[in-house]
């Protein structure tokens, strides 16, 4: 989709699905790092559930960087800032959790998000993935949005079946319960990346 | 039970037992650690007395630590992460004191915690362990998730006889008054760590 | 106009566009730095949201500086201090973002913002404008303002076939999706700037 | 009593007395040091009183230490971590401030408390022990817990004719001003300390 | 007057001019400095904008200190303290601004403020003077005190031909738009100083 | 007075004067310091107001040190803590401010304040008294605390003539304006403080 494709051009950045009060809906999740403090500057009026999550993202990142091939220092040694647009609007729940950790794995490898995705889940501290509520419509607003591959907690499979056919026949839906699954399949390999940096 | 287990197989996480609106339910505590600002970070959404045992619990390994052959360094010099899923619904409440203990001695020992037990009990900064409510709603919840041991205050066991026999039957009842025999018996030993790490 | 000239001759100073209670308004965007803690210092009675836009401009200069040819130690080294006068008015909205990217890169830069410009538009972290509202009553308020070039989001273009034909014709529009086009744009040469040190 | 000697058998123990709902109470405050960050944790959901009565009792003991006898160091360049069970009871008031000092004192000095004393007082930055409520109920109280020892401000000495004479029998009560006198009292000798280490 | 004579013979304090329930009345802005950990304590019951105005003044002096003549370690490297008394009368509003920014120059240069003056105006972080109401009732309490030369924003100008004949006559009154008019104006110069450090 | 005696016997206690609900009454200031990351831990629940004259009183002695007598060093080095008790009664206003500034000077310069001496005033940042209430009820209080010497703001002179004779023949009362007058008169002279040392 275009302005998937646009937004996640740069490394970390990463497509997530919402509920709104109109129905499904695409949302960034914006992340970047400079020097300075260490620590995680948040913005997007975001609620105290969502705050939580992005603390969680990052922990679990911190904490298994080094299996998920990851320099734990890209993220613990600079300040991170998160931020969640539209400014204005108020946000709040866990399900942003895997797009979190999407977004800071991309900011800390420099492997940009595959622009086709969007994805919904909580992240727990160890990566289990759960269940989140809305999966119909967040697949809806996925499609309308020409995303082509989504993700959801494989705990939401039951309500796969509620998709309009032709929905789940345009998207290629993956049922994951780690995140570190999520990671291997939304992030853009890391040559592919050298062959994007060469161009 | 096949979610505690999975849960469990990482150092860090412990089971606990829980009562909620519906009846008892199983419950895990997940830590983590991280380099960086040392000190403790809590999401889960978890209420002001919640909080408070966490800290209790931490404070109670930090000052007991060469005593239990826990390396204080492993808790004191690094940044400790304790979230208790799910990460929208509020929690409060002592009961899951020893729970935390466990879970924080497992990080930082590595020791997993054995994947058959669940416990509830608030605990003192000198390690006593302290009464708690709904003692047969949370082993009927044990019981039902799979697990079949299980750790009560000592100062419970009045509340055992009101347990189904089956149910008594099934389950392996541990009465303790001190959290460090709490963690003598649900931690795995350190060798058999060392064989897990070889497998 | 006489006023947005005295008040830009400083780098730092960046003209915006509001709406309030009486139509819309001119309001200027004041940074300055100084040596000391770093941080950032907010000040104007600024509403929730409008402080986290000046975090996401600051932050969006501290992780794109190198890029946009701006030190990024002029930034992060320094106590920087955001203020929109009056000061007694409370302001809040997502609106002043572009201004407040331009202020201070005008002030990491050295480079004034150009007098005849006013702006408006939110940003975000990876430097995305997005759409604002109010726009009419905006550039109704640059025009009597004697301003002659307005920056305006990309997507708010449909908005500007409501404006009078006098007002479109005396205002040069620009309707940009990037802020460092806006940058590009509203920021006087590093050469003229030279040219004005030595007169 | 047997609770309270189980509870005070390690230094940083100590026995107050307090006025519940249900008349008196025997309360325990545990008193922990530990590696890290010099400061001062406080749990038991304590009210803004009684936080402060812990400030005060920490305060006196650094600032009075090389008088009293105590390595100031050991309050100073540690974290300390002070806790009232039960942790899910609020808890406010001063009355707890001479058993708060005489906690800290015993974990400084590694001088359990004697189990047989109990007290009550509120206690003053320099050291002056002043008068508190209910004191018949909290005698009664000790009583029944089965101590044999307590301490009361000298200016509750009028109240002590408003107890059972079987009560003043069974109890030494001991009238003090300074909270010197109490920390005289109340903690085992030093050498005393020796036999038990060796034992 | 005797009152401000006295009051401003000191360096760092400044006579504003202040509207209450009661009408005009002079109030002193009193400034110290002191070795310790770098900041700014405000008290005097500030009102959150009041609390800004001495922000903006303490920035814009760190800031434009060098080309005013003002040595920033003097304000950067130290512990600023700003008071207004009563202790117990709750102040607000943005209108003692360029009286902060005088104390805190007067502090910082040790040039004492000309007892003589009393002002009003709000300033901005680049120096600009905006306009305030009451000036009537300012200047009226100005001349009541004894004040024989007063400062206010160039945009309040109309505002004088409320004021009584008398009045005007016996005032001499500055209408400035920059702030560092008041700064040459206000303090005593740096000779004037000396010749008194002398006597 | 005995209590006063006793109570002003150890360096940084200073009697002051204060209107309760039931008239006047006489009341202690205690502050301490002890080796520690600098600052002013205030206790016995003292109002906004309050905590800000501590605050008044300690920058006015860092500022002032040098001049009056006292080491900078003593009070900036060091944790400062100044208590009010009794712990549980809430307390406000400036009235304090005097005596705070005794007590402090007190302890910093190790001279006792002179058991005889009651005191109340407000003070400014630049050492000013200003008046405060309630001055016929505190000296009453004085006079049945068997005070003889009382210190009061040189504003309220005209409230003296309101005292009954014979208790304005009973007391000392002195009328100051400035704060350092206040340290002259009621600390012990540093030479009676080196006789107390001998004896
Ligand atoms: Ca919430
Ligand atoms: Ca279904
Ligand atoms: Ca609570
Ligand atoms: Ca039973
Ligand atoms: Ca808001
Ligand atoms: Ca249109
Ligand atoms: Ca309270
Ligand atoms: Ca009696
Ligand atoms: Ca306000
Ligand atoms: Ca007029
Ligand atoms: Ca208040
Ligand atoms: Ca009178």
């Amino acid at each position: 989709t275009p302005e998937s494709a646009e937004r996640t051009a740069t490394p970390g950045v990463a497509t997530g699905l919402a509920v709104t009060g109109a129905g499904g809906d695409v949302l960034f999740i914006e992340a970047t790092s400079m020097e300075g403090e260490p620590g995680l500057t948040l913005t997007g009026q975001l609620g105290d559930v969502m705050k939580e999550s992005a603390h969680i993202a990052l922990s679990y990142l911190r904490s298994n960087g080094k299996r998920l091939g990851i320099d734990p220092n890209q993220l613990a040694a600079k300040r991170i800032h998160l931020h969640v647009p539209a400014g204005a609007v108020p946000k709040d729940g866990p399900s942003a959790g895997i797009t979190m950790v999407t977004a800071l794995a991309s900011l800390a490898t420099g492997r940009p998000v595959r622009p086709e995705f969007g994805m919904t889940g909580e992240v727990t501290l160890s990566g289990r993935v759960l269940p989140i509520g809305g999966v119909k419509q967040k697949l809806l607003a996925a499609h309308r949005a020409g995303l082509t591959e989504v993700i959801v907690p494989a705990r939401n499979e039951p309500d796969l079946d509620d998709l309009p056919q032709e929905v789940r026949d345009a998207l290629t839906i993956h049922v994951l319960g780690d995140v570190s699954d999520v990671l291997a399949l939304a992030l853009r390999p890391a040559d592919e990346r050298e062959l994007l940096t060469a161009a």
